[in-house]
């Protein structure tokens, strides 16, 4: 059976993404998440936080969204949140991945996968925007909660904080208004250093 | 906000998912799976393998199932597949933390989440009979990919491997019928102990 084979291969090709490091540390501190885990964490989220998006969402469609949102990073690596050189050419790598990953599939699923994925890249609908909240969300609380490790590991202020994961609002102004609060209490606890009164 | 407050404890509280050791290597054989990266994986299985359900199943729920049903094991720990002894109390270690866990977050939802995990342990319907069938496909998988490592560091015999699968049929025969095969070729390359004529 032709189809069941594509697809297995598929299956087979995503274990990748297990070996796949994010910056962002477990809350226990004793080493560096993976891209697997963080995409189930987020698909959690979705579950449990849909109620303060902004607008209705397809919680379906927004569940896909998140668990294949980070598949292009088998072959185009992940991209620190505040790596700037990195960002240059980000888009350009994740969409030659996205043309080799998806197409292992069969043609109808390829071309759903890649519908998903672009809406999410594109952010222009609810589902996309509410998707990109959870994703800046979940480092964001993972940073709060184990003192800013990564965040003084790399240098990071509270401003390249702000820039960073303000978006949020867009998807849900409930959650981005609970993680700014959690943001300057970092800063108050001084895990985070404060660059607002910087010239 | 209380009720945001209970969500992101629970979403804390589950970040321990990722410490839980299972029996599966990763299909590059670099290192064992932990349970967060599994629920991932078994929903992607969800998403591309539905089609293959005995019954028409609701899919939004079916992934819910899968993301949750290993949620138990922070407190229970993984027990191994083929550890009868461990097997023995499982049920009951299980359904303590079952009562622990969920209850960390907001009532409906906590209720929402435990129903979930109830009706996946009981099988009775087609929505939990296809999360099962993938949820034994998937490490079954793995062991036919990397030769039966596993299988043979704990001296697992084909007849045990398929009275632990065969459960698979219930919710997908399509995929029984696949994995049976991929496990007689596992025995005909050696990498499964054949025990059909053992006494």
């Amino acid at each position: 059976m032709q189809r069941l084979a594509q697809q297995v291969a598929f299956i087979t090709e995503i274990d990748k993404l297990k070996k796949i490091q994010r910056q962002t540390i477990l809350l226990d501190r004793s080493r560096r998440e993976n891209d697997a885990e963080h995409s189930w964490h987020l698909a959690m989220m979705v579950i449990l936080l849909a109620e303060h998006s902004n607008e209705p969402i397809d919680c379906l469609k927004v569940l896909k969204m998140v668990l294949i949102h980070d598949l292009v990073e088998i072959d185009a690596g992940d991209t620190y949140a505040y790596d700037e050189a990195g960002h240059h050419d980000k888009a350009e790598r994740e969409r030659a991945a996205a043309d080799r990953i998806f197409a292992i599939l069969p043609p109808d699923q390829a071309a759903e996968l890649r519908r998903l994925w672009d809406e999410f890249e594109e952010q222009k609908t609810a589902d996309a925007r509410f998707a990109n909240a959870v994703d800046r969300m979940q480092p964001l609380l993972h940073n709060c909660l184990t003192e800013g490790q990564t965040w003084q590991q790399n240098g990071v202020t509270r401003s390249q904080v702000i820039k960073r994961c303000r978006p949020m609002e867009n998807g849900s102004t409930v959650l981005w208004d609970y993680m700014l609060d959690q943001v300057n209490r970092s800063v108050a606890a001084g895990h985070l250093r404060d660059d607002s009164t910087e010239p």
